[in-house]
């Protein structure tokens, strides 16, 4: 089964917020979806879940166009951001809305889940706080029976534990029965341990997409004197560069193997948010004080 | 200048939300008060902040109680995750209200930070996004004149490029005019890289507090077959324990200095990440799956 967004476009008066967007996502894989505030992620996906209408472009299931078809809109499901459920029901009436939308509902791995949290389940959605809204939504997504799974921040407000509870439980229903897990999400080196694959988008374009090793070798620091570093990146990508206390650093991507480093500078790897916050950082605002 | 909260009980009818909670924050120090979702640290901040009042207890600057003091109270200020802020009002307009309420605000600063993060300040606040709610107020937070600044959450919802963001300017504002920052969040590894003390509050107790170095030596875990690590950690105070596909992981606190390490086991430092994870266990759910 494969997931193929092709050519996505999605523009709100003069804005252009998102621009061709191709993208395939393939069962069997957790993608990493990465990106600034106000990149993009969110109306991508509504626009795959059908909650709003692209500009332009498909998104496809196996051949199928998604956009207002029942039948493969029932294989994709999105816990969003937004609270998008009756306030007054209570979780377990949220658990049988779902099953009643999408035919089947794991019951067996919600009461887990539920144990595992220790949330209640006669609590009233809106009674609960930002962390407690996320699980129950989690929970949710956990148990439907789609095939794509895009969860849209699901740790906003989850202390580390759960979080760790929820990585944890995530990979083990995984296993079980393989979907694809498509996760946005700001807590970068947290979802490099679970996620194989990576997608950032910057600015509503897709600025990379590789597996999760191939972005964690990618990037380096090189630190030393100005004219020095200069020197030595000056054939390679750079992302970004900083000065401080009279040492240069400068940010490269795709660093060439084997380079052979001149004894006054060091080169270093990046960890998966560093090199995520120098690639966007073009983007925007500027890092120094 | 000093801050004391004396043995602060605060119980909800038969729920005891905090239990004689005794601390000290001075100037010159950022502070990371970490804790699970419900640990109690909101409804410590907010009796601080005379918000609520305690059951019991005092809090007192420089032998002058706190409460209802607006003398005192003008020393403090809490950015909490309620949004107490009128809906219609634009962000110069929070700016001009916190003056009003303060007496004086850094509009030079606020300038800067506003430029930094890219917001606009005739964006009215409920218009804004999560991500942007936190900013706005945690602009507020750091050109406010008080001397004590407690952030509840502040980077809720901020992308990670913002957050580092966040960070530098903290520690330039802090260096220039050192106050007590007190900072409440979930995001463990980055609060290690400012925080130089750390409380640890669980079920409304202090369970440990101490400076962040002290923390980061403090725990390690040790793997082997069960017999062995139960037998070479016997006297030592274990916080957690898990077993997974033969070999059983024990997780220590004060992990005493040169101990001799048999030749079947391998002990290695936990983040503090692990190390709040493991020591939090206790009260609640499993992490097994």
């Amino acid at each position: 089964m494969t997931l193929t967004i092709a050519q996505v476009s999605k523009q709100y008066r003069d804005v252009k917020v998102l621009d061709e967007i191709s993208l395939t996502f393939e069962i069997g894989h957790i993608y990493g979806l990465l990106g600034r505030n106000g990149a993009g992620k969110s109306t991508l996906l509504n626009i795959i879940n059908n909650r709003i209408f692209a500009t332009s472009g498909t998104v496809v299931l196996d051949g199928q166009k998604v956009s207002d078809n029942e039948k493969a809109l029932n294989h994709i499901f999105l816990m969003s951001e937004d609270n998008l459920y009756p306030d007054d029901l209570n979780i377990l009436k949220l658990f049988k809305l779902t099953e009643h939308f999408y035919g089947s509902f794991d019951y067996e791995f919600a009461a887990h889940l539920v144990r595992a949290f220790k949330i209640n389940t006669k609590t009233k959605f809106k009674k609960l706080s930002t962390g407690y809204r996320s699980i129950a939504k989690l929970i949710i997504a956990l148990c439907v029976p789609a095939d794509y799974i895009f969860l849209d921040e699901p740790v906003l407000g989850l202390d580390a534990s759960h979080r760790d509870v929820f990585y944890k439980y995530l990979l083990d229903t995984f296993m079980k029965r393989p979907r694809a897990f498509i996760i946005s999400t700001h807590l970068i080196e947290e979802i490099t341990t679970i996620a194989d694959e990576i997608v950032i988008i910057d600015q509503g374009a897709i600025m990379q997409s590789a597996t999760t090793e191939q972005i964690k070798r990618s990037g380096v620091r090189v630190v030393g004197p100005e004219a020095s570093v200069l020197a030595f990146t000056k054939e390679m990508t750079v992302m970004d560069q900083e000065t401080l206390g009279g040492l240069t650093t400068i940010y490269v991507q795709n660093y060439p193997k084997n380079s052979i480093v001149p004894e006054d500078l060091t080169v270093s790897p990046l960890t998966l948010q560093d090199y995520f916050i120098h690639m966007t950082s073009k983007a925007g605002e500027s890092n120094e004080i």
